[in-house]
């Protein structure tokens, strides 16, 4: 049976790039964006238009060199924001304009000062306006986590009826449990009419770490796009990480879903991205950090070793990173001091390995890591005779 | 109706040290655990007391410390480790011993070379043994998550009867999806004879970023126990984040789950043992990361300004945050830059401030973030006449 595609669309330039400090210019964007095309992303957010000349320019210039996935550009529920973007998107061969307002209460009425009825006019004029530029939009219901599902309905209902293509459900606080944000999602594929005729797309933050399981639960409840960005970066917490979710849809193919991403560029894509917006990647983050793939204590070494897959789910080179490590620290046990002294060109019989050990225990308990140099020095001072042998 | 309790199982010291590079010596790991204590957490891992002399010093030291918390040391589920953790253990107010084998197909093919008949007998006489020096057993049952639950059941069933008041339960690899991890958890919860008398305990990896809702779907489906680690560091794409967990329990009230830990402590304790472990937090981690709470784009900026719930769902001085911050950037909008403008004491009419934000955006453009002594710059650009009111 064929698998259902998510489609994967990154705002690592726009929502991405929220985060403070980390301002790209319109050339690292246009860099960043022919790798996200050659990534596989279905869809580019270049950024909000409106917000100011350099971010008009910069969605200007990636709509003219992005070849295969469609580009987008944020707007409010607003004519200038509407055609702000649908002039910088002129150029683009899928320009698909971002449009919406905020649905929770707590948006209706400290953000707005506005009731129900005027926030579903509101949203229905945007995307018909929208529509008189380009045919592709998709409608954001601003913290739609907090929305109730009955007005949350109401609200889509009408924008599809209005010409809505996407329907972008976001948890703009992070508040939510997955099964809550999933249950939002089967709400909404089960009580909107004509729901059929869009995309339901998940936007998830990761204010309380959720967002990558908020966003499955959205797919596995229907949705049928996802919104992240590059390493998770963005405001506050950020943004459902890319790299996360593809691979957990690919991992877990009982679930019979994928994305048209090749996962081979994501350890380079994330390298990329990290340097060009200045922001580090901590060497525990999933998939593309320094030490994903890394492995340090003694039990864990003794299995890899044995048999990869003891403790390893993810083949290395399958995100593009070479090869997983096996990292010698005073956790380490003999199996991996074996491994790693083969590896420079000791072959240590049982009993030398041994007294190799007792040794490497007492430098490792004063050195973080025991790198391959320290390997000789440590052979020697154990009195052992051996040569190396490759 | 008051809260049941979720222990709180920090590893910190033990699975936490295992990122490869971040060896603590006995002093550092003696202050953090102290910290640890002052947090609330319930059980302290301290170490793998047979791996190293060093590390056997350093479970001896934090048992003569620890004041409040259970103290714990691993060991696998052989003779001279659990005799070694008892020995290190002894000076702990509340010793705890954890022990444990690998019962997944793969560990016992790969790892073992052995039968889940022979992985049974070894699991109950490590738990009888250990059972000869301390009261509270805790169980693991490595690589739990890809271990089916019938078999899993068996262990469980087993160990109890041998005198196991904790079964860990660990998705050592990373894998589970919640829906997975939880349905785990509630099969044990209704098929282990005796499972009233242990605790059921989440140990979840992060390689598909999916610890924290696992860990999450763990305790809503029975489990009362997490282990943890600050700022989820560990092994490969490390740990559940203990700062996420106690955050999503006590933003929750309707799971009716709570913790000891103090939040006001989190931030301090984050910085703390980024610090001693020189592993880095990056900035969009959710808690305690440095952007965790700052807002740099227009829209939200000016909801927060109306109102601080509009986009933030935690009171940042609840987890020993000062403040959250506004950040001028050139994704903000009048709101935010009226705002920052009058904290530096400039009162600006409507007026002035079209003139000011138009040369605002022309600075922010060309620069990463604005800061309060740009602010100045840009009014003295823009050509109005103001003088400071503050």
């Amino acid at each position: 049976m064929s698998k259902d595609k998510v489609h994967i669309f990154d705002t690592t330039l726009r929502d991405g790039e929220q985060v403070p400090g980390c301002k790209l210019d319109t050339e690292q964007k246009l860099i960043i964006a022919e790798r996200l095309d050659l990534l596989g992303v279905d869809v580019i957010e270049a950024g909000f238009p409106i917000s100011s000349p350099g971010d008009f320019n910069s969605v200007h210039e990636i709509s003219k060199l992005v070849k295969n996935a469609s580009v987008c550009g944020l707007t409010r529920a607003v004519k200038k924001d509407i055609e702000a973007a649908a002039e910088a998107l002129k150029m683009a061969k899928r320009p698909r304009i971002h449009t919406g307002i905020g649905t929770s209460d707590s948006h209706i009425k400290y953000k707005f000062n506005s009731n129900k009825e005027a926030i579903i006019e509101r949203a229905v004029s945007a995307v018909k306006y929208a529509k008189t530029f380009v045919e592709d939009i998709e409608f954001y219901a601003e913290d739609a986590g907090r929305t109730d599902n009955e007005f949350l309905a109401r609200v889509c209902e009408a924008v599809i009826k209005a010409g809505a293509t996407v329907l972008n459900i976001p948890d703009t606080t992070g508040y939510c449990l997955p099964e809550e944000y999933g249950a939002k999602i089967k709400y909404l594929k089960e009580n909107v009419t004509g729901i059929d005729k869009a995309i339901l797309s998940c936007h998830c933050h990761n204010d309380l770490g959720l967002a990558t399981a908020n966003s499955i639960a959205g797919v596995i409840n229907g949705a049928r796009q996802i919104e992240c960005t590059i390493n998770g970066i963005g405001e506050r917490a950020g943004n459902t990480s890319l790299e996360e979710v593809v691979m957990i849809l690919r991992q877990h193919p009982t679930l019979n879903l994928d994305t048209n991403i090749n996962s081979k560029l994501l350890y380079d894509t994330s390298q990329m991205v990290s340097q060009k917006m200045g922001v580090y990647v901590q060497p525990n983050k999933a998939i593309v950090g320094a030490n994903a793939f890394a492995h340090s204590s003694g039990i864990h070494q003794d299995g890899v070793i044995k048999n990869r897959e003891t403790y390893e789910i993810i083949d290395p080179a399958d995100v593009g990173v070479t090869e997983s490590s096996i990292v010698l620290t005073a956790r380490s046990g003999r199996a991996a001091l074996a491994y790693r002294a083969k590896n420079v060109g000791y072959e240590l019989t049982k009993t030398q390995l041994d007294q190799v050990y007792e040794e490497f225990l007492s430098f490792a308990d004063k050195k973080k890591e025991i790198m391959n140099e320290d390997i000789h020095d440590i052979i020697v001072a154990s009195g052992i005779s051996i040569e190396i042998t490759v």
